[in-house]
């Protein structure tokens, strides 16, 4: 995990556009992004040891609550992207930012932002705060 | 639900093509059929209230473990099609069979068949025989 | 298509939350929103006349160019929801709002917002102002 | 591509189960699996040069005309799966048998089967008999 200006926790990960994800217009239909900005969020997660099986026996749920997502260029067939993921934000909610880009030639296709809260499994309800268990996760004070 | 000489349990629903399932070619990808499939078995599992809340409810959960799937003709986007399902098997293992319909012209399109077994949740164990709670749901001795 | 003060070209289309869009959460994974949108968009579309077919037919690709979702309360298996979909602006571009509300309580659960640019098809290049098919499908000037 | 017993044209990929993937029993959704044979289908057609893109510049769109997934057992949360595809019949049509296999114990976990047949893209008119392209592709007389 390499550390930078934007953001001390980010990650890359990359992906091959398949057939099944294509419409019409032989490019990626806009809805098939979140399954990528997913795989690319689980990945980033799984570095400090918080993807969706430790969150669960941390007795957290964390659902998005909100999603934007900016597409710039379209996504073709078997063109090899790379996204490149940064937590933003971790003190009251986790905010992910994604950048898609082409794998070969680095021109930025998308971006994204994912917003998730801590939801207190036993009682349902929303935390405010994140609780401390990501704190000891991102190793901060 | 009517009865008649194929099963004494079968149901119809309307679906209609939405662009999302759409490929290249302009068809309907072929592994989307599997979600049109569900639509129609779940609504028929409740017509003897045995959906997949109360398949939980009762201890067991009733994996699909073999799917078919004969393509006749290509769906296209905004077909209205018709889906009869059939229940062929219930006392081992709940089989069912689909036919799907263009809903105007009634052409057959496809046909379809998927098996399920029961399998004890808290065990995990897989049931030889169907559980008598079947029996009970779709009232037969 | 009734008018009202939010916009003059509205729609509501009642859906169904099925088994294979939910996740381990036993919820509504928050991908599956994006074909919600798209099911509600296109039967609004249609209300005057100007669906993907002819989208197409008149020259043009309209591709999502940016997509927010703001997700409020979750959604469970079985669950009916309405979606009220809004036309906010056509003149450059096509913008949507789109409310999902509980079918029975009409609590709103979810919020969305959907940006299309027309795409001359043939050129491939994207138009600033919306092409005058659109007024004249709408019966604007 | 290695030559054995089973078939001379075969492969094997490897993927990941992700979150987006489960079902509610935190299994895979069993309509997933399509995707799955696809990418690993894909892959192995690119390795004699035919992959979708080379099916449409010959003229031929290969629809998927059976589907047949047998589930052995099920495919957990971030599973490494290993897929291995054979080519076992091409004369008059494109069967393809799959095996899938937990990456590290190589269990079996499902197998499948899809056939394909050529259709003249032109003429919308199926082929009875595999178009010769195929056979250059193949290398084979």
């Amino acid at each position: 995990m390499k550390r930078n200006p934007k953001s001390a926790w980010q990650n890359e990960v990359e992906l091959e556009i398949p057939f099944h994800d294509l419409d019409p217009l032989n490019i990626c239909w806009h809805g098939h992004y979140v399954r990528y900005f997913e795989i690319a969020r689980s990945a980033l997660l799984r570095t400090f040891d918080y993807d969706y099986l430790e969150m669960r026996d941390s007795g957290y749920a964390w659902p998005v609550v909100d999603l934007q997502i900016r597409y710039i260029r379209p996504l073709h067939f078997r063109q090899r992207i790379v996204i490149q993921t940064y937590l933003m934000e971790w003190e009251n909610r986790l905010i992910f930012e994604y950048i898609v880009r082409d794998a070969e030639s680095k021109e930025r296709l998308t971006r994204g932002r994912t917003t998730q809260v801590a939801v207190d499994i036993e009682t349902g309800e929303m935390c405010l705060i994140s609780p401390p268990v990501l704190k000891e996760k991102l190793g901060v004070k």
